[in-house]
């Protein structure tokens, strides 16, 4: 059983912020590890590529076969499952409409001091796309991470996958294919992130490396940062539910397993006014879990970061909510589209009854890629603009420099940059 | 003398890797120092910043002393120069104005399936802004950082600025009271961040920190990222200026040094399709550098980091501004506006001769804080949505699930998430 919080006794306070401060993954150290694969990938190029997917994946490899051919990719293709094929198609279309309207306004106006100023968004030239290998390799997630930066305008989108053992799933490749991905290798791990970040003789280096994975993976992320752009480190996934006394218990156990079976360290929280409800959630979770195949991953995550939190209203769950600012908040309750319009801080809102949060993951449009771990306080999920960048622009004629310069150039005497306010004087003549 | 390259000579590209490739910072080693002030600051909050005050900044302090009062902010406003003032209310209507426009559109749809899609866009909550001390302690950076967070809609700005020997540019302290600063603590350093990341007795946590520092301050902010977010590692500055043969070459020349003057790993690159002009510049800067006063500075930098590099036409110059991608292009040539409409990757363009990179610096509008280091590759200047996020949205009914459910099901049992397949079948009665 997780445990349960009631937010009119006097310790709730308390196991709140202990339920906020908890951590979830031990977090390895790798650093020392990473940092030497990194820089064998910028000494050997190709070369330490082929040593060392040897050494982790257990594969042979040549500079020549890095790359996944064409070929490859279309015998993938045939070889998927027709009707999931065609749930990514799907998909896929749903992703791009959404992502399309995330596409940025540009501006360009000259204001009445005859200032010209604006500025533009253009795409970065080449991104990459980690793709974690075995089980959780997921092809959705290949599609989420791949349309947002063709919607922007990517030229190059390069893909990275390992193959532990040589093994790929084909449908990895079909959605790679589906997404417009531009290039797939079969590496991963810190020797990929090296790649991409740094170019080896085979793989031209890229802008920005996206995409979830282990701890080796994020720590090279971290160490090319700078080098490259990153998106967010990902942690275990979570779900927030708030639910009135009306929701399904069986709908809502459901997902709180779904949430769950994703990683023992995954979090799925209840939050209610209704003790019935608490009550008949939490049977149905012990019911469904007995025929789920993922039973012991989501067990062990319900019953360690579990959590069922009884409120005197859901009015009054809104400052938790904004306090937990949960990845996913699914809101089953009559006053779903009031509530929700008062959040803050969440990655993603699923609004009633019939929006269970899977259908986020897969195939409504929105991007399953979210801020975890309390950062939907200051960060969004994955969209376009995550794979552009924007260029401010100033033109200045001659009056306008008359009539503004005088002000910088007693700014930049005030900051003791003489040579800035020279730079506009020597213009003014003075 | 800077170095001169000339794209028509056979080690070209060679000499521009380099150039591209030269470290202008010695990374100090500071991570173990800046750990233990960080754990300091979490364990004793108050006690450790008066102590670690007294330490870096030879300065006593009381917890009730930390944040810098009304009456002080009052009375160094009246101690401000006035014409300076009067050039940061006027610096600070148009970067509000310009900023203003940043404010980034929601959205919120139903499409022909009847699904309810969308995102809101909404401020973070408090945001932490870093200023250095001493000379470096810049009233225009007050107003280039807090503004955005203003018209963002942040409730909460908080500003930490060290006061070594308890020394305080009373300009700065103008500046953060004209651009709607909400608290001021005169304190800095790794401890500031910490205290503005995780809190203390007398200084409530914020979800974001911004602003410049030194090799601590940028340690410490590497550090507490995911606690907090955090804006990029700035680096030294740097211009790029495109200049044809009309050019005037005393203008260029003190373009140059306005960046060199900043800091000795600045860095100013000439580039242009007239050796007549680029030998002109070089002696315009020999002689402004003979009266600045900052020479020592400037002329580090210019000799050390410089670079005049000759190119056939300009057109031909712009793969080689991409790769350098500078914080800051000017383009002083005929042909500007056409030249700048194809560069892929600048922080911050300057079109045509009457506008010296300054004005951008101080009153024009846009952000002066720009990405350096190649980062434009992948980055954007500082603006209003860097204190926002994004939260999606997504509402289903009966009959949309029943129209996309299935798919979502399909790839859901794909991936073997069972869990998520039944989450979605459970209410589609399978």
């Amino acid at each position: 059983m997780p445990q349960r919080l009631d937010a009119a006794r006097p310790d709730f306070e308390q196991a709140f912020a202990a339920l906020l401060a908890a951590k979830r993954e031990v977090s390895e150290d790798v650093d020392r590890a990473v940092a030497a694969i990194v820089a064998d990938v910028v000494a050997r190029g190709d070369e330490a590529l082929v040593e060392l997917t040897r050494k982790f994946d257990r594969f042979e490899i040549a500079p020549e076969t890095l790359r996944v051919s064409d070929g490859e990719i279309e015998t993938a293709f045939r070889a998927s499952d027709p009707e999931a094929l065609e749930a990514l198609r799907l998909a896929a279309g749903r992703i791009e409409t959404y992502h399309a309207r995330q596409i940025p306004p540009d501006h360009d106006g000259t204001d009445e001091a005859g200032v010209r100023l604006g500025w533009r968004w253009t795409p970065i030239q080449a991104a990459g796309l980690y793709v974690p290998g075995g089980t959780a390799s997921y092809p959705s997630s290949v599609l989420m991470n791949a349309i947002p930066a063709k919607v922007a305008g990517v030229e190059r989108v390069v893909m990275v996958v390992p193959t532990p053992d040589g093994v790929l799933n084909p449908l990895v490749l079909a959605a790679a294919r589906i997404a417009g991905v531009d290039e797939v290798y079969r590496i991963g791990g810190a020797q990929a992130v090296a790649a991409l970040a740094y170019g080896t003789r085979t793989i031209a280096p890229v802008a920005k490396i996206v995409g979830p994975g282990n701890a080796y993976v994020a720590a090279a992320k971290r160490r090319v940062f700078g080098q490259v752009g990153i998106d967010m480190i990902a942690g275990p996934s979570e779900v927030l539910i708030l639910a009135d006394g009306q929701a399904n218990p069986e709908w809502v156990a459901a997902d709180l397993l779904a949430q769950a079976e994703h990683d023992a360290a995954a979090q799925s929280i209840l939050v209610t006014d209704s003790a019935e409800l608490a009550d008949a959630v939490e049977q149905a979770v012990e019911r469904q879990l007995a025929t789920l195949p993922r039973a012991e991953i989501a067990g062990a995550s319900w019953r360690d970061f579990g959590a069922v939190i009884l409120v005197p209203d859901l009015e009054s769950a809104l400052p938790l909510v904004d306090r937990v600012a949960p990845e996913h908040l699914e809101i089953e309750a009559e006053a779903a589209d009031l509530l929700a319009a008062r959040v803050r801080n969440a990655g993603s809102i699923f609004l009633g009854s019939w929006t269970p949060e899977a259908m986020g993951d897969y195939v409504a449009g929105p991007n399953h890629v979210l801020p975890t771990a309390r950062s939907a306080r200051f960060s969004s999920g994955l969209g376009v603009i995550d794979f552009m960048k924007r260029t401010s622009f100033l033109r200045c004629d001659r009056r306008s420099l008359a009539t503004l310069g005088p002000a910088a150039i007693a700014l930049g005497r005030a900051e003791g940059l003489e040579a800035h306010a020279r730079s506009i004087a020597i213009r003014l003549g003075r």
